[in-house]
């Protein structure tokens, strides 16, 4: 019998797309979902392409606890917290798509805000399921991490015992900006353009430093480029003793040679390449002229980064095929 | 009474530029257009919008040279030099837009091939204006910089004396790559896709290493994003003592004050913030978290990466303003 | 000696496009611009690549009265005629670019609201220049044409004396849909889209009946695509007796051969080929299989579409050169 | 026992999707692929984000009829017959997606070529599964449809006894074109622009004049839009005796009601709708002004309007459920 899943802010981009996630998972069943300023309308109405023909309730977390076993919370951080922790009361398994659950108390507070539920802290696992996959399995709240985070930090961890020193390029579609309308969104400001955001520390940070942080200063800077889905984190990473090519090919190959959604290419990947998938498609190699390590990782933003690599998450915290319903 | 100017290569995107800025220009007569396989094609037949009717067609040095005092020639690499000789043999000044001349032999041989004229490079001045201002105006031969490199120098120039290492990560719009219909060039593979590209060697490094290379090591990765003109160097730069961000301000102020085609900005430039002009905007600043220099400079690859410079290079090769048609 | 000449609106699309061409015309001045929400800012703020460095006021009449002997007003229709009413008083010529001077008072509260400033109705000319030149001349108040209009009458008059009917399916860019941040305008709804928009009744099918539409019953349907600025009409004309291609081409020469911002082209117009021009390109054919009329008919939806024939208009209304500043 | 099928033409666009609809299908087994110039790479090369890890081979008839039952013929027309032919003769269901068997002989002969395999065109069904549901079941040879007469006749079947005359202004993203590099595909002539193209006889004319043409006389004009997948055919229909909004709807539900992949919208649908699926979307209304039909039909090029189209069809062919492999 399939486990009843509903979805809390279906009608954001991460959300919407974890809707369709669910519909179409062969042993996940979407109960019911939720929205707030766009309770009332249909899912379809908003996301015409992803066919599921359901409406979006107000939240209400009884509601919720009878309709499903599970629950993926896409609320923006800080409005999420509180959701969640309704859900957990409630006893459902939760993947929390927001900032809320990702970083430890002090660390959360200093980049986001007072937190609003710090008891749940103990319990949450940061969902990069290829770094935390036992815990992932064990836990009952998963935080699904930051796209910027999921493809740096698969781009960085192989190299996490030769890093002095990393950069982070990282180039978002404009989904990874969410669905509301501003004057960054805005066609006209984002068409034929391309820029560097938020350089003096983007708040995606923090996830960089609680994984990778005590290896080496990271740099981290975010790019807004013209397209929908797609994000590439180009990494430059200075190592303290060298390393060959053919050394860095196999740190790659062993470190992920057993993993469904991360694939090794033989030249820079594409975000392209990767969209509407839950794949992370990374190349290594080294810059000839200075020794430098090159990463390069591309993911779709709303799948790896968002809503796939939730149900990526969830799947193992219900003891199914990792890749199931993401093939 | 108005120099004379030929435009040597004018069914390209450099060349094509320039022959609609000549047109423009109130000190310049655009006289005649060469080009190569689209010879006998009229101009605005390629390019409407530009609306400079003139037939082109094939080279022909003698005729060129009775046409016109000065010419700017946008051939490829290898096919300049040869056309450049017969002019310079000829008596005209000329700007040229290929690699021909950017170089001095060996380094050009290593990156490119053998040398076609390489008796001229003594008098080839490199025609980075904000560098080279007062060579130019002596000079008969001007070779204007690549796009990346432009972007790229004026980035970095003013840290010359502080750089220990640098990364340069670099995004190009589709017209960097040439008229030419390749699979590369193709809507479907740019559209909705951002990747890096020669990572391990791309030719414009080349001139960054002669005009900054002493300085420090400096990786350099070209990336394609899905827009038409614009280019963005993202710089980061370690120093060996730090620099405070006042520091760093001073510092690219002082270097670029009078300067007419270089903007600073408080913020992290858009290409599109300088589409269509001769302009570059740079954006300078200290990441807290790492004490790293960041540097963003915005051009439009095809006016100051290419037909724009050539032009404030032929106005300064002929003591006119050197704002003269830029404007 | 220059006339003085006030933007008021400069913020918007269009507007903001106003300042830039008064800034370098040769025969205006730009001396004051006003805003409403973005009051305080500098022009170049929000348009770097305009350079227009001003600052932005709240409306006065008497400031700009002051300070200007003719002004744009660009403000949204409704918020338009009481600011033209108070220029007007203060003896400025004034081109409007909004609806509220473009029909007579019956049409335009059938289509938009209750007329803020019917008195002046008569004295305004619908300020298509191709069709009312002489009037413009003479007039202190012109309503500049809705940029679809413009478009389709410019295709649809050479045959006013054939048509039967006509369907104009016209394609615009998003800058057509105005600075305002909606769900519209957000990139993730524009980007790999196109679609109809308001195709039982956009508002400006009521210039096209003024202008046109006593000759035929015209469909009208607009669709946004995804691109900035460029504005398609593709009409498909019924005529009663049928006509030549030959005839066809005659008369399209014959009505605008001497026209400096029509042009006519032997295949049918790209946007791309009027981008960041005045122009109006359009190509006129016969469909063999039917015998129907096909025209196409190109401009810059802010250039010929909005602030370019503005600028137009107010060349003829100050007794300049028609094209001054355009070309 | 999953039917094994071979997709002949599996490097250009939609032989490409075939491979990836046939991978992902649960009923069918893919087996072999071919190419032509692209023989002996990897699918995966060429179109990593489908993740067909197979080689692609030289076109050998008993090589593939050894491998399948069945086949996917996308070589272009004229290329198509020869092989179409070899594999009937050993037996294999095909369905073909060039415009080789999709017209009667005279017709295809006057828009293309002579005819490479005539006596096959007795068979051959049309294969625009809406209107040739029951011979496509028994069929041994279908013909995918053209991406403009998918949407074009789909949108206007329906009226097909009231229609008095129709225009339809379709507009197609850029995968339409193909997989060549050309000046027409290279990404700076589409970005930022969109045309009309092959206004005096586009070639999928034939299709309509034969499934819609005894009804009325048809204007068909394509239009290049900037984007990779979709396709929008907005129709204007005159009727004879007029039609109200709701007998137009009532219409429109009757005949699609229980059609899989065609779905009614209550306003006009976008490209994006319907991206990467198989459906048509289709608005229709009465334009209150003039009385006329308009109906806007949006698939995705590629899915609809060829491969997923095919796979519609071959489902039917071989007794399958018709959505299989395309929910």
């Amino acid at each position: 019998m399939p486990s009843r899943v509903a979805v809390c802010g279906a009608a954001g981009f991460a959300g919407g797309l974890c809707a369709a996630l669910v519909q179409r998972h062969p042993e996940l069943e979407l109960t019911l979902l939720t929205a707030r300023s766009d309770a009332g309308k249909r899912h379809d109405e908003i996301y015409p392409r992803y066919r599921v023909p359901l409406e979006m309730h107000e939240f209400d977390a009884d509601a919720v606890a009878e309709a499903a076993d599970a629950a993926f919370v896409a609320y923006p951080h800080g409005a999420s917290a509180p959701a969640v922790k309704a859900l957990r009361e409630r006893g459902l398994k939760v993947v929390d798509l927001s900032a809320d659950f990702r970083l430890e108390q002090g660390r959360y507070e200093s980049y986001y805000q007072p937190h609003g539920a710090p008891e749940l802290l103990e319990e949450a696992v940061y969902g990069l399921t290829e770094l935390h996959r036992e815990a992932i399995r064990e836990a009952d709240l998963v935080a699904a991490p930051g796209c910027y985070p999921t493809a740096a930090i698969l781009a960085l961890h192989p190299l996490r015992e030769l890093m002095r020193d990393a950069v982070v390029d990282a180039k978002s579609g404009v989904s990874g900006a969410g669905r509301e309308a501003t004057g960054t969104t805005h066609f006209v400001s984002v068409d034929e353009n391309v820029n560097a955001y938020k350089v003096e520390g983007h708040r995606h940070r923090a996830e960089l430093e609680q994984e990778l942080g005590e290896h080496a200063p990271i740099t981290f800077t975010p790019h807004l480029v013209p397209l929908d889905q797609g994000l590439l984190a180009s990494c430059y990473v200075s190592t303290d003793n060298g390393i060959s090519g053919d050394e860095l090919r196999e740190l790659f190959e062993q470190e992920y040679a057993n993993e469904p959604f991360v694939e090794l290419s033989d030249s820079p990947p594409g975000v392209r390449d990767v969209r509407d998938t839950n794949m992370c498609r990374i190349h290594a190699t080294v810059e000839p002229a200075t020794g430098r390590v090159l990463v390069f990782a591309a993911i779709d933003n709303l799948w790896k980064g968002a809503a796939g690599q939730a149900v990526q998450d969830l799947n193992l915290m219900l003891g199914l095929d990792e890749t199931a319903g993401l093939l």
